[in-house]
């Protein structure tokens, strides 16, 4: 009877979640979009709201300040003997454009096929609220929380989290605890929970390359001038081979090899290839030879060509040699890759490629270490177990390809011991999409799955004491 | 005393210079822009102008309809016994656009400098004025003019020649003559004549690839989807070699070899490669070993990206998977190259290097011949003695890289012998771009070496007759 010990909290979710779901929606009808400096006064409500409701469960706390919009930072304070969880999320949304595409407006929430429809529902305002929602449910059944708790909730994460970035550096005490959770990201797919225990690292960059003052016309100079696309594309073209393998000297160099076991984790997803291509709209999947699909979306190094440009883009045809030509780059990196080494290697490499007689001019964009969390960790194992009682199925531990940048700088600077990052949204939820949409059933089962977590790190499992209640 | 038999000429050339240039202003003066939609009026008003002053020289003309703007066409006829003469110009001029970088206004005509500044002094309608103002001169001294002559002047050269091109196929007999002229070109340099020799054809086509349905994610999919930039580059890489020479099979097939005396005249040409490098502010000239500079630009094939892009081309970094990328192609093409020859060559090409996943989608825009014209021929002797009188040098013969889509035309279909192509500007007047201008000395010259052109077409000339007047 593994469950026993949460049925009060379980019951209790169950039976508040119209009401929670009520809630979500005040919150998700505040139309704070970070990117749009209009929003001020949404995003003013949007952060108010949340503190407000963490105020009235007795947090403390302050809408800190930034240079951009501000981070709300409360805390739960029981005591030193208590572990202290450290939450993670953001109250801004992404722009609900384009309107027509929307069945219901972003910003009147509906319920519509067992599903929750609005902008932010599933990225992120639903998923941070399951937090709320889990600690009204716990403390209704058992009286108090025996946690210390810091909630972190920035309204720019959808535009680059540099509010947050910057406080993190200049107050990392503000931050620090035992665990830091975040549920912003999905689950494996829809009937199979997740815990994250790996994100890939970024190094962004662009390049300009520039062979004479102006474009020329291509018959009066066609073969005595140096077409600036032309040295762009034989640049490009050196730095990977045909099967998708960066070509960059060095750039596999820090790549911590996959261990036996990790590729037996990643083969036992479920995971469809053809059914996938034929999602994407291609005939195949592709990629490095010795790695499965699995394998190179999360756990290997890419290099891709995210924007190329140079010359006549209009209608027709223009017979110019064009003097300019740029391209924006980004690698995907894994463990013990880093971004500016990685970046210095690239340049490097370009440098030595480049004809003497072309200018070029480089820019490192941003990056992102990789993150790695070791899926033996209790506090994992903890979550997953929660996660099963929530949702009623052992969740697999997997890694994403995608990059969070707020999770590398927590593991880079704070040294939290343990990071959980638990996806409650489907991967075809529609985050930063018309109709984005969150199912109450993965509400439920998220908010459950919370206070069972929550159950756990306040007291001793029965398991573990061998009594149940 | 060479000059003797013109001096009549000469002389009242020079004595109406003024008068022919106040003409010209009131040509100048009309605003008819043909790729402005607006320029009905200015358009027609052009046409009529120019009809006008061929009418009142006893020239029987209309102004043929096209889907576009009139063709000009008029003729003047003397008697079978004297050649036929189809003189070619456009009354058509480009857009002023940028007008703040304009000294005085590019539509009121201003002399500065020795200069006639004005949108269409050099392109064309000053270079094409020149055969009204020689006539006129000619029909003064000599009281008639002993030849037949056809005047061609369109209303569609800056907007691709769309309307002449189909009357030209379909009406071919109206064209036909025994001599074409032309004044739409540049002098070799601005103390130096030329006589245009050859032309270099065009094929212009367009690729497109797709390799998935949409746009992907990076991190979600980076390592298992292909980038359609990174298709595109790696094939673009394939086509040409670093130092510039094309790689696709068959491309230089067809090409006639440069003869000894081919390369001794392009060697003959006062050439500065350094400074030809310093002003188009590129560190030196490049291009394929094994041929000279003059040889490369006017002599030689090329192929060129014009255009090249896919993927995010905007401000910072957007890390994503573009699904497709475009380019649009040009090669300069030299005899005897074919336009549709070289673009099957390339599709195959194409087809051949791509990855069996990927879409291609391949357009041929357009495509004409390249033109090489005789130096042998008594005609082009002719003009170049007529141009010695005219401007006190001997002028050199050319060939230029850019393409004249109407000439390699006339050359194709009308099977006119001899092809004159005489340009009066400098190259450096600034056709299309602001500040447009046109030498008066230049004007002047021109004008008596058409004179001293028609005198020797009209009438045997004294060193083959053996006595001066």
């Amino acid at each position: 009877m593994a469950e026993t010990y949460t049925s009060d909290l379980f019951q209790d979710a169950a039976d508040n979640l119209e009401r929670y779901l009520e809630e979500l929606c005040e919150f998700l009808r505040i139309p704070g979009i970070s990117a749009c400096p209009d929003s001020g006064q949404a995003m003013a409500e949007s952060c108010r709201w949340f503190l407000e409701k963490l105020e009235r469960m007795g947090f403390s706390g302050q809408l800190c300040q930034t240079e951009g919009w501000p981070v709300v930072l409360a805390r739960y304070e029981y005591g030193p003997s208590a572990p202290t969880l450290v939450i993670y999320g953001h109250y801004d949304v992404q722009s609900p454009e384009p309107l027509e595409k929307w069945i219901t407006p972003p910003f009147e929430p509906t319920v519509r096929d067992g599903a929750l429809y609005a902008r932010g529902v599933n990225d992120d305002k639903g998923q941070v609220y399951t937090y709320l929602a889990a600690l009204e449910s716990y403390r209704r059944c058992r009286g108090d929380i025996p946690l210390n708790i810091t909630f972190v909730v920035e309204g720019e994460e959808e535009v680059g989290s540099k509010g947050l970035l910057k406080l993190l550096r200049e107050r990392p005490e503000w931050f620090r605890g035992d665990m830091f959770l975040v549920s912003d990201s999905s689950m494996f797919s829809k009937e199979l929970p997740a815990v994250t225990c790996g994100f890939r690292g970024i190094m962004a960059m662009q390049i300009q390359l520039q062979t004479m003052k102006q474009d020329l016309h291509s018959g009066l100079f066609g073969g005595i001038v140096r077409n600036a696309p032309e040295v762009l594309v034989q640049l490009l073209a050196k730095c990977k081979d045909e099967e998708g393998r960066v070509l960059i000297p060095g750039f596999y160099d820090q790549v911590r090899p996959l261990s036996q076991r990790e590729r037996d984790t990643l083969a036992r997803l479920p995971q469809d290839e053809e059914k996938l291509a034929e999602r994407i709209g291609a005939p195949r999947l592709y990629g490095e030879t010795g790695y499965t699909a699995a394998e190179r979306k999360c756990a290997r190094p890419t290099l891709d060509i995210n924007g190329i440009w140079g010359g006549y883009l209009g209608e027709g045809s223009k017979t110019v040699i064009p003097c300019v030509a740029s391209a924006k780059l980004s690698a995907r990196l894994v463990p013990d890759q880093r971004p500016e080494e990685i970046y210095a290697k690239f340049e490097a490499f370009i440098r030595s490629q480049l004809p003497p007689d072309v200018q070029v001019t480089m820019e490192y964009q941003f990056g992102a270490m990789p993150v790695l969390i070791d899926d033996s960790d209790p506090n994992v194992q903890l979550a997953a177990h929660a996660i099963e009682m929530g949702f009623g199925r052992e969740p697999v531990l997997i890694r994403s390809g995608g990059t969070v940048h707020i999770i590398s700088e927590i593991k880079e600077r704070l040294g939290i011991p343990s990071i959980l990052i638990l996806g409650w949204g489907r991967p075809e939820n529609g985050s930063h999409a018309p109709n984005e949409h969150f199912y109450v059933e993965d509400f439920e089962k998220a908010v459950k799955s919370l206070c069972a977590l929550f159950a756990q790190l306040a007291e001793p499992r029965p398991n573990e004491e061998g009594s149940a209640l």
